[in-house]
């Protein structure tokens, strides 16, 4: 395993924890890093609060530079390098210096692909205008920073109303700009239920967000100076300054269909539990690539920081020589609207029924303190529970305070695959100002129970 | 079991728990509470809020009413209603009615012992004297109360810094009193380490909290108004307006001891996991009887609300006819003291110690955001792992935010017996106002595994 070659194609999430894992394993192998972009390892996640001004100075999202990354993690880190094309049978790949325009053959006894995800087009006229932004690398952040401070919009259209549109809503909110939202179903947050996404759509509109439901964006109308000046959709046409595309990701596969790579359903790399795709000595990891759900036990796609760093470090470990596995995710996360919290761990409801599960569902209202402690706030918990195992399949929670935290608390009791009635029997703390003598995930489980 | 007579000895939370739960559960069965105060159901925990002005209504800690709870929950409360005598050879009890000071005897089919515990006597001179003030019961509360309403205090000397001392030092300083705690150890919470209890030192002192350490009460100095003047110590003499005594408390068993009741080491009775005592029909629940601790498996002693009121259901349950088990408890507990959250799950390592286990421990510090979100805060994770087992013994937290409900999700997985190993690979979310893209939960596990 010594003097290995080990090529890393993408440099953000799990491109750089593959690489940096397989540099440390393996000391004697010699890891090329190769990102198309001119930064690694940039704050995705952070954005929106950067345009919000939560943060202020852009540069903290760059959280190694290429130097950096090469120095401390002992790898060679080139970016504005493109891959153009795989050729396993020889080991090898080619590979673009956009610096030069040249190209050339790079050999690697183990190669992984860390392409990560791109974001959903349109597909209409005008999308290529000056005006109209994507809110996922730095040349965006920079793109969109650079247009807000010379223009200074006082409206934006954001066309998707996900975890990024509502995010970026919040933002452009922080900016004192009138902003609307395009969305193509009734309620926004697709990844929730409809009881949580009620309450993010009220709390949109309690912000003064338009949010415009069941809309179908057909086309951008063009001024003189080639900016979108009109969004022309299903549900009327809306007069903007610019607009946001935020209509979710597609894993960057294009280049890999003519290979003999397998993809899943949605076009992400297959591979099994040690980051394998099924050409020996190829790994994937992060975005561009299927994960085990822990519940449901089946391939699935969830595109989210922590699953692209843990694969990446078992697919950077794995091409080093080692024997790591991948558990896989339950799709834990979180968001916050401005004073709304919200988390899921697990299945959706949505989820539960799509993949046929005998389920019962319950939502309930409970206290986040004791009831007359003067800042008690409420919580608003959904458990989804399979009606044969009794295994706990999912939960989302919303409110004020303490939501993300107590969904890391059944977050470990799904990944666990705990029965509700196992759950119920939790030791959890009481304290007056954290929690009321039943905390509100018990007060859950044990209302559950009785539908069961 | 129609027609079956229950008695419950004691109002408090495992006695009402019990007997709510019994009346529930055998709505046929005559259910009889007996309790020697004029209250039932009261929040003791929220005695340092009510003092300290965070709750301004006293009438809120009493959450039942003798009259509404006998009504909710169709049992009988008899208040100021004393147990003298249990002969369990008669299944009788003989109890005094404190209004009248008759004895009566009174037959059960199924007696449920929850007469919970009693604040430690110093046995010093003066103890007795109306400026000396236990926190333990709507009595202590009122008189407490009282004599700060009239006597307007400027100065007070609590005895012994654990849970309740250092709760109540908080809630005299917010009425801007002097206040002096006297503790027999060099820092405060013996239920912590070392490393949270120095935390806890600081934080006192940060809020001009005069804490003496290693010193032991030797007596009380009397004015002429029958009032503590000076608290003498080893470690000098204090003057002072009153004095608080939290001690510590002792399981109410001294009636049982004549009895064939077993006992354990702490004079707490002994009960199985079904909360039957050694006597046929006999039950017990809450501070007057041990717990299981879940992560040795052997009896401790446990006082916690939590722990009442889980018990007390199992007991009123199965005296009621039922079948339910208790599986005991993990210590979860929490406080909250100025701006310094701490909280426990498992063992401490001083636990862990006397108890023989080979342990590895760990003290990290950690974000509770990511570093560069402006309201990020640090926090600081105790682990404690079995060397051989590699299982998690424990979990102490401190910080400013977040701290509790992180206890919370590790006592998951200590209560699940989960080793280190298993806990690290957990889903946990990420956000960046909630949490790094690590958890500090995970950073912990991933520290300590390195010294294992």
């Amino acid at each position: 395993m010594k003097n290995f070659k080990i090529l890393v194609i993408g440099g953000t999430a799990a491109g750089t924890a593959a690489a940096a894992k397989a540099a440390r394993i393996n000391p004697g192998a010699e890891v090329i890093l190769f990102e198309k972009s001119d930064t690694v390892s940039y704050g995705v996640c952070e954005i929106p609060f950067l345009i919000g001004g939560v943060i202020q100075d852009e540069k903290q999202l760059v959280i190694y530079s290429p130097q950096k990354l090469s120095q401390e993690k002992k790898i060679t880190v080139k970016t504005l390098h493109q891959l153009e094309k795989i050729v396993p049978s020889k080991k090898k790949i080619l590979v673009r210096d956009l610096n030069t325009g040249l190209l050339f053959e790079q050999k690697y006894d183990r190669l992984i692909l860390a392409t990560g995800a791109s974001p959903k087009k349109l597909n209409i006229k005008g999308e290529e205008c000056i005006n109209v932004f994507n809110v996922r690398s730095h040349s965006d952040t920079n793109a969109l920073l650079n247009y807000l401070n010379s223009e200074k919009p006082k409206s934006v259209t954001i066309i998707g109303g996900g975890f990024v549109g509502i995010e970026m809503a919040e933002a452009f909110r922080r900016r004192n700009m009138e902003v609307t939202i395009i969305h193509n179903k009734e309620l926004p947050l697709n990844d929730f239920d409809y009881e949580i996404q009620q309450m993010v759509l009220d709390e949109l509109k309690k912000n003064q967000i338009n949010f415009v439901a069941n809309a179908k964006t057909e086309a951008f109308i063009k001024s003189k100076s080639q900016r979108v000046e009109y969004v022309v959709t299903n549900k009327g046409t809306f007069e903007t300054d610019f607009v946001i595309v935020a209509v979710g990701i597609v894993p960057n596969t294009e280049i890999f269909k003519s290979s003999r790579i397998r993809l899943g359903e949605n076009n992400a790399i297959k591979v099994n539990n040690m980051q394998e795709t099924n050409i020996e000595g190829v790994y994937a990891a992060g975005d561009c690539c299927e994960v085990k759900n822990i519940v449901t036990g089946k391939s699935a796609y969830i595109p989210l920081a922590t699953v692209a760093v843990r694969s990446g470090w078992v697919a950077g470990e794995n091409a080093a020589g080692g024997k790591a596995k991948f558990e896989g995710a339950i799709f834990s996360a979180a968001i916050k609207l401005f004073s709304l919290e919200i988390a899921r761990a697990g299945l959706t409801e949505d989820e539960a029924k799509s993949l046929r599960y005998n389920y019962v569902k319950d939502f309930i209202t409970a206290d986040t303190k004791v009831p007359f402690m003067p800042e008690n706030k409420k919580i608003f918990i959904k458990l989804i529970v399979d009606k044969t195992t009794k295994r706990i399949l999912g939960a989302q929670l919303a409110g004020e305070e303490g939501v993300a935290l107590r969904a890391n608390t059944i977050g470990t009791a799904i990944q666990m695959k705990l029965t509700v009635y196992e759950f119920s029997k939790m030791d959890l703390l009481y304290f007056p100002m954290f929690s009321p003598l039943w905390d509100p995930l018990l007060v859950a489980a044990n209302s559950i129970k009785k539908k069961l």
